[in-house]
């Protein structure tokens, strides 16, 4: 198990960037929509790890909602495993609380995704998250 | 620049200390207490990076009033730099608010930090972080 990368809930994404990329620094891997999530994010390379800004598409987004209610910041942490099914499996056996009952694929069939509830990890989102096409 | 840490604020370090080392199975590095920031922190290795769950010593430690206005959960991401110095130089170049004029040392003069303040940075709380003596 690794850290895969820390998401950021911002309002405006292209300020963000500025600042990530400008001011820090950092290398920009790329910017997109997921249309399944209803955000834009932007990815940034920090070595092995990735900072995932996230915007929302529309008030009804996750996004949206975490930024009404918390404020702009870090919205999730994921850490990278081999194998989701089968860590969403021991965890279950834990009775360890998930977000979904099955990992769910997201971004195009690229990466398989279950949250572990924040309650159990010290108010934490915890994605778990397995890549199954390496990411450029 | 490399992600060096994430910090997770937490009411009850015992607790939370099982759901990390016993359930997701992390390395926990050591527990201790860091009498200058009034707090006690568990460390755990996560591939090259570290999660660091911070509880409380007193009533008046940035953790315990984190907690009081925000509950549990993640308080800063630290960003491992070189030269920590250089760094907050070119920071305040950029007119980018820091807490501290200049860095700091904590941790037995192992480590020497600053933070960015959350209004630059999408809500979050940015450590800047040199270590003087590698991590065991």
């Amino acid at each position: 198990m690794k850290l895969d990368h820390i998401g950021i809930a911002v309002k405006n994404l292209d300020e963000a960037v500025k600042f990530y990329r400008d001011v820090l620094k950092l290398e920009l891997e790329g910017i997109e929509e997921v249309p399944e999530e209803k955000v834009r994010i932007a990815m940034f390379k920090v070595g092995d790890v990735h900072i995932e800004l996230l915007e929302a598409l529309s008030p009804d987004s996750a996004i949206a909602k975490f930024i009404e209610k918390k404020g702009e910041g870090i919205h999730h942490i994921a850490l990278g495993v081999d194998n989701v099914d089968e860590v969403v499996k021991e965890l279950k056996s834990k009775n360890v609380q998930l977000t979904y009952d099955e990992a769910k694929l997201v971004s195009k069939g690229t990466r398989k995704i279950n949250f572990i509830h924040p309650k159990m990890t010290g108010g934490v989102l915890l994605e778990v998250v397995e890549r199954l096409v390496k990411h450029e």
